[in-house]
């Protein structure tokens, strides 16, 4: 007698790993020039040289006890400190190491949030579409609902008003992911100060926080110069959600962070959900040896230049074809309209000649189909003569 | 509004990690002499050469997007192959990749087994006293109890009638830790097979499966040419919670699996239901780098000889003194009698001379006393003299 939730779950692959396995199969079968895999967000750049580079000396000359040991279940104080003076540097914002727990990345810090805040069978939290699809699975599995909020086309920013009829009084918080997977879309400050006001009134309304979890693996990852405003300096009751998964190319060693807001009015309670809530779910610490790296780390900045490169020679080779895409700010990602308008047929289409593209439908959006540019430059070169094919 | 259950876990720290942070500050303000620290169970001796050289070649030579990519859920198949390989060879038991999950330690496989296994409200797991006082946060976070099987003394074995009085129609699984942490004790092929003996039945008369969740992070720490029995081959509907925190001193790196039997009459289902548990609560895959690790250091063996010398010391030491101490065959643990019977009573005395040792009221023997000795050797004959002031 097995969990039948937990069983559906585990046997019920995304679609975006089905596509991955497909495009493995096929390149084994036909050669990898019979791919073009747009369909993973795992980086395709080796990390910082820094990252490289600290790593190895870290392995080499430090105590190998205080390398692999545990730390506290929050973290070593040492990184907490690092990554609160980095915060304070960039944003000018007062954090200090307590307000900070790491995590092995941004899905078990979502998760343990979710269930910090998840008080009874009523409780909600609301996500914005196109938002990622595991916000589901992270709320259902503490009971909780989530409302998605319609995307707001063509600019994908917030509908405001959309957004206020689907709070309530048991709306314990809005997730927002900005720069955003899957539309690349980066929120503007004027959009993220509007969101402030309406949950600072909707907070005092219904007399409890409602909290601003903002799920920031792609912080780093903007282009043209543009900013990612941080949302602790817009509202008070946010918890970040944070991941080097992309920032450093580690997605597959598992370091990232929650940080509590000090400003939050129930700060205090809060870090404390968080820490009981990671610890029933067997957190014992971050790992430790890349605890240490990214304190060493902290600064280091992505291959910028090579994703902004893909970026642009996908949206205009796109845009040159017809195809209508969403000007991409920030994340590696490209969102585009799907001809015909039925992106799971469009996917499958695609789906034949090779090329994998992610349907949105699990996103929020039906209509749209999420081009990951995070790929060898020459994928984007042999992918092109197909698309161009299947918009004819 | 914070989840109070999570916020009661996460500010009420364990009676070990309260000592251990008393020893800290001692240490601060009086020097590191002033301290005879036996609370925790980090290991004390560095990775096995084997492990440190695995680790820089790895870092060295393999391509840093391979190395720290993501993995499948389920971890690496190289590694897998590599660990069920490994198995076969030392136990002569069929297992393959398909049969592992590879998890952050044995927490996190430990809580994703008991979410796998809860099917509501009424779902039982049994202990067998002393045991690990995590288990009966693991359970509860999934709305299942924990039932405790009184400790069999003087050789904390199993007591097979009082484990049966345990046992109802909605037992989902019986929880074995051993080498035992806090007795040090292994459990005897004997008492396994009855262990199995009994499961076997009950299952039939339940109509369904009772599982062994075996909890194996000491498995390689066992002394005097002593065997750790292979639960998997004594009884089919076995799971298995290793982690590599304490063979290969890794315990901060978070790495570990778990291991479904096979031979379980609903292996596909339980493999399905801990993906997907584990999915639910943020696992993405196991941190990538020391995936690749356990892969080139399956075999690798702990300091044992350190250990031993230290085992043997304090037990000599301790039994000369007069104190009445279990054997310790496995782990790196010596279970005490507390003179005077009362375990809290006796560590806040021992306390009072910088001798910190654990009492066992939340493992379910509150006359016993847990000492570590994975400690510098130093500080079991600083210790010593402290042992003997409080006998006295």
């Amino acid at each position: 007698m097995i969990n039948s939730y937990a069983q559906q779950l585990g046997s019920a692959r995304s679609c975006i790993r089905e596509l991955f396995a497909y495009g493995q199969t096929l390149a084994k079968e036909q050669g990898a020039e019979a791919v073009c895999d747009f369909s993973l967000g795992n980086p395709a750049t080796p990390p910082p040289n820094g990252v490289q580079e600290a790593l190895a000396h870290l392995i080499a000359t430090e105590d190998p006890m205080a390398v692999h040991g545990y730390t506290t279940a929050e973290g070593a104080l040492a990184t907490r400190e690092a990554i609160a003076a980095s915060l304070k540097q960039k944003y000018g914002f007062e954090v200090t190491a307590k307000d900070l727990f790491l995590t092995a990345g941004a899905a078990p810090a979502l998760t343990a949030v979710f269930a910090a805040l998840t008080i009874d069978e009523d409780t909600e939290f609301v996500a914005i579409a196109p938002y990622f699809p595991e916000y589901k699975v992270f709320s259902h599995v503490w009971g909780a609902n989530l409302t998605v909020v319609p995307a707001k086309e063509p600019d994908f920013q917030i509908d405001m008003a959309a957004l206020e009829g689907c709070i309530g009084p048991h709306t314990q918080g809005v997730i927002v992911n900005s720069p955003n997977n899957p539309s690349g879309v980066v929120y503007t400050k004027e959009t993220l100060e509007a969101l402030g006001e309406v949950l600072t009134r909707l907070s005092k309304t219904y007399g409890h926080p409602i909290y601003l979890i903002s799920d920031e693996p792609y912080r780093e990852l903007v282009y043209d110069g543009k900013e990612v405003p941080f949302l602790p300096s817009i509202y008070p009751n946010t918890v970040v959600c944070y991941s080097y998964s992309k920032s450093l190319s580690l997605p597959g060693d598992r370091i990232g962070y929650v940080l509590v807001s000090p400003f939050a009015w129930e700060a205090e309670a809060l870090r404390f959900g968080v820490a009981g809530a990671a610890r029933s779910i067997g957190h014992v610490c971050a790992p430790a040896t890349y605890q240490k790296l990214v304190a060493m780390c902290e600064g280091e900045m992505p291959n910028l230049a090579f994703y902004d490169h893909n970026r642009k020679m996908l949206y205009e080779g796109l845009t040159a074809l017809g195809y209508e895409c969403v000007y991409p700010d920030g994340a590696f990602y490209l969102f585009v309209k799907a001809p015909g308008g039925d992106a799971a047929a469009f996917s499958r289409k695609a789906k034949e000649l090779g090329l994998l593209v992610v349907p949105c439908g699990d996103f929020g959006c039906p209509g749209y189909i999420r081009v990951a540019y995070c790929v060898a430059t020459e994928v984007i070169e042999r992918g092109m003569p197909l698309f161009e094919q299947l918009v004819k």
